[in-house]
């Protein structure tokens, strides 16, 4: 069986097909242009692979956003009110169902990875966890009671509010909508603004760090409280910087305080706040897994 | 059918059997004493009920918490880690089966008013929704994708984080565990610490209904970037001050500032935060479909 997978990012688009992490059989990245150019070399890339092997089944699409990822209205499987105006109102799966007749999956990037690290990684036998991704922006996908979330849209977990002690840092936060929410102060832009430096630039016990395991363990404290996850998963390209998890679990516990009395939490944050074990690939077997679910 | 009902307070309890809001053939309270004391009040009352009418088909427990709300767990059925140490591991559940032997269902307060909202109320025919309480304390019930949200245990969401500004509002915050969360500065409690005067007796126009509405909106901002939830209803006594609903419905928008690109936040602020429609009964009626959902 082949299923294509289009981890739609707003830099790059990476597709692959394939069905699982042991099974990936071919891919390609390119960057993210026009809508048009942009999806017509990922149909190429999929004809290309249809030739060369048999038909896909399915097609999975892990979309940067705003999305439509109700199969029951109108605009499912668009790319809505993004800032990057070029995208904006896209119908993304209307241009893939033009050219290939099969069951396509769409949703967020983060329920994508979500959907991946419970089916193949980090969070395999949970029934609700959290994927957050701590890079270029804040994001983040749940599954809750075995599926994913979206509510009336879906989560954009990147802008709940924090405490702000201005004091201690004057930064004023970087995002349009809302200045210091959570990814106004602790996404990799926010890092630079604030340290005129890159995050991969900051060395090891620089300020910023515990500044940013802070912003971050408030944010975990606050997912806790409303969606009570059995795990959260921390991806994105400024969690790789080493000390960071271990400050974000440390500042979690402190924070919560031993309110939750859980031995996931009280014993075993370890495990509780993990890294993802996809690790750079979640996001195209966030796909790959999106495809596999619209299968079923 | 007879479904017997416990809203179980930390003050009093109400008891009550019937099949919905239409269909309440008869309730009793009292307060809430010594586990032994008030089990044994609520047991006698529904062996009354079913000496006057039929056998009991099930019973519902809508209670206050932390409670272990899991049917696989060993502790199903058990009132926690509660501050009112009389009552913390008490076996609720096996309480009531030992006296009865039909299906319970047990669960936080909250939830179980989602549920009753959700079947008879201001959530009818949505499936992701949050039920919130301001009143003594600050709790959430959610219902996503049509089932209750208990992930590791269950939500605690009054226990979020929201931002100080310490110079407009220097109250520190009374919640015992977390401060200044949203439970420590805008519960009941936090209303009557800080301005000296019970909330209901802060006129209108008073300043306290600006800045609770403040708080509760941050809150908001977090609860549906978090749960993307198709409504939000705000029950508890704090919400009885006329004005304060508006206020937050106000307040949210400006926070979220069009950046959820819905017409439900956008052009129906007023549909979207609502407060009860069962009002009073909310707590009871709410036991009462946990009675049902047992019996399906």
């Amino acid at each position: 069986m082949l299923v294509g997978g289009i981890e739609a990012g707003g830099t790059k688009f990476v597709c692959s097909v394939g069905t699982g992490p042991e099974e990936l059989r071919a891919d390609t990245r390119f960057p993210t242009t026009t809508p048009d150019e942009t999806l017509s070399r990922a149909i190429s890339f999929f004809k290309e692979q249809e030739a060369q092997e048999e038909p896909l089944s399915a097609i999975g699409v892990a979309s940067f956003g705003p999305v439509d990822p109700d199969p029951d209205s109108s605009t499912f499987g668009f790319i809505t009110s993004t800032p990057k105006t070029d995208w904006a109102n896209t119908d993304f799966v209307g241009a893939l169902r033009d050219h290939f007749h099969v069951p396509v999956g769409f949703d967020t990037d983060v329920n994508g990875a979500a959907l991946a690290e419970g089916k193949w990684g980090a969070a395999a036998g949970l029934h609700t966890f959290i994927y957050l991704t701590i890079g270029t922006g804040i994001g983040g996908g749940a599954m809750v009671n075995g599926r994913l979330l979206h509510g009336l849209i879906h989560p954009e977990m990147g802008h709940i509010r924090l405490h702000h002690d201005w004091e201690r840092d004057p930064f004023p936060g970087n995002c349009p909508y809302h200045g210091d929410c959570l990814e106004g102060m602790a996404a990799g832009p926010a890092l630079e603004e604030r340290w005129g430096q890159k995050g991969q630039e900051l060395e090891p016990g620089h300020p910023a760090w515990d500044l940013e395991a802070e912003y971050l363990a408030q944010a975990l404290q606050s997912l806790v409280c409303v969606l009570s996850p059995q795990r959260i998963i921390m991806g994105g390209g400024v969690m790789n910087q080493p000390e960071l998890i271990t400050k974000v679990r440390q500042k979690t516990a402190t924070y919560l305080n031993d309110y939750i009395q859980h031995p996931a939490i009280t014993d075993h944050i370890n495990e509780y706040i993990v890294l993802p074990a996809l690790g750079g690939r979640a996001g195209v077997l966030g796909a790959i897994a999106l495809g596999l679910q619209a299968l079923e």
